[in-house]
């Protein structure tokens, strides 16, 4: 029978034991459980990049895979922990808005508050949920038990979604969704909005779409894998050259 | 029947193929081997982070779980190369302390020292045991064959502990365990040090004990996920602002 | 049944969902695949620095492992994607000359050109061949189906090489191949050109060729675990000491 698949997201690094920790939680439940690391070291507290980084990923994945998201600025406070099961697969992680586009996308099916003393780790230290009630509930869904056990039905309570474009005449406003290793700046811009054309300008310098990165030898504009448009600068950075980060705003003329 | 767990714990970065070769030599001795990654890039030669790191993961991991670790700045001279049987894990590394806090907290049950010609690697460079000893040695126990095969009995010779905090009247002169990556600072310091406190001095400013990085808006101190104190900035790197690294000493006045 | 192990080797960084991603696919074709991180976050766009790990790092893996390597700076472009059997593996990635000097030194046996829409994804996006045509035809592998299934016979374009050291009397211009992590600097010198010798000069200074690492107080040259000659400056960077990146040249005089 077909292995449910615990996929991590963290913000926690390679150079820390706490993606580690988590696994051995996973491992001491399940010893067959068969984990991969999806993100090992998103933006630290960005919910914003690690939310466009799980949305962009999970539908590659096989159907059922738990997505065990630990992005989690606000760990210890009230914030909701939850599993979330959607139409095809599982999230475990922080109601902090981090898992709405992907599961929102997905469809919601049943969101549960993890609060169940038989998954909760004795001795839960208040600023490690990660080890002491994510990686044990999504553990425990990769058991295939009903994830009615982890605790009470609920809510979504943090609704975060992709800010949309703002469209007037030939001018966008763009936000940056994510800016990856190569400095590639993800916009939340679609197929739709840029209909036809062919060149935009950046403050008042005209460059072009491509189709390929290796076309890019001054900035342009790609569209990306995720589907939404990427500026470029090809074996360079254009997030560097544009000085943007994650949650800018960019103010884009098209031609 | 339960496969023994092989986890990771190095300083070879992730630019670097040195864990992945290490992963080959394991699967090449037992094709059915489960490796995770504990720590891919802990810091570069630091036996003292390393210590600190390991002990404060093992106790997660499942029985019987092999952790192979390299932080083996004294590749090739005359320290040890060993496996450990511990009351509930193995440990196989370098002697030179980094397994210590680990195993002693374990109990050290056995003490190999790897020199079986059958299980290194013919050719053994000698600037790279992770790949020439450490990984076939670990890659031998996880098929569950006896400790012995690997060597002669020994002891381990590099005891490493962590210090203890000095303590005189209301000062704790303290030590830096760790470093995160979030900026966060372990301290040697426990809950039998600080018992009922709330408020602390250094260098004539005061700042409050919390009970989550959340409410760390300015400098305090949080009981970590260690089970040792943590001094944290929310969002923002204590480590940084106070000028901290691993090994450092820091006058903590408690109020 | 021996399982296949899935080798990746990439520029994504631990930063992304990349890698992430590409395992999901995996997964959706074999769900019992055997997948590990040989090299996650190579240097960017270079064929150079993630062939020298590839060649250095293959040799050691199980027989018939798949090693899907994705450093692409030509993505998009009429660059050929690739599946290589060597006589002992499999390799999948561009042909841009990173496979070369493994896949050469294993002996090449045939190589498919992966064009097979049964293979390669549905809107493929032509910015991420890593996930829409390298992961699936590793997939594909490591279900043990036929690489001819892949697409066509070809032949490799790029045949990329280390450079030879030039010697001429008792000077060697070496090459770097690699920086690594630790500022070691493995230059394109084999026991075969330094045989005896002791001692070299640089720009005028003299250095001992040693054994281990902690001799390497001052900068020495060490005989690397890849076998090839190193850089070394113990527990500094001799990189950063000499101003060395890979590929660049340096003139040793031997003494």
């Amino acid at each position: 029978m077909r292995k449910r698949v615990v996929a991590l997201l963290t913000d926690f690094g390679v150079e820390e034991h706490y993606n580690g920790v988590m696994k051995g939680v996973i491992l001491k439940i399940n010893s067959d459980a068969s984990i991969v690391d999806l993100v090992d070291s998103a933006k630290s507290f960005s919910i914003m990049d690690a939310a466009f980084q799980l949305w962009a990923s999970y539908k590659y994945f096989p159907k059922e895979t738990i997505f065990l998201i630990v992005v989690d600025p606000g760990v210890g406070t009230s914030r909701q922990a939850v599993a979330v099961k959607t139409k095809n697969y599982f999230f475990v992680g922080p109601d902090n808005g981090v898992l709405y586009p992907a599961v929102s996308e997905d469809e919601i099916e049943k969101v549960i508050k993890i609060t169940s003393e038989k998954i909760i780790l004795k001795n839960r230290n208040g600023t490690f949920d990660g080890r002491d009630v994510f990686a044990p509930a999504a553990a425990y869904l990769s058991l295939k038990k009903p994830i009615e056990d982890l605790g009470e039905l609920t809510h979504l309570k943090e609704k975060y979604e992709f800010a949309k474009p703002e469209i007037k005449a030939n001018i966008i406003k763009a936000t940056v969704l994510h800016v990856d290793k190569f400095g590639d700046v993800v916009l939340n811009i679609k197929k739709e909005h840029l209909g036809g054309i062919k060149k935009f300008c950046i403050e008042g310098k005209t460059f072009e779409i491509k189709q390929t990165f290796s076309e890019c030898s001054d900035l342009c504009m790609v569209y990306g894998s995720s589907g939404f448009y990427e500026l470029v600068l090809n074996q360079g950075s254009a997030a560097e050259m544009l000085g943007l980060k994650t949650g800018d705003m960019i103010k884009i003329e098209v031609i």
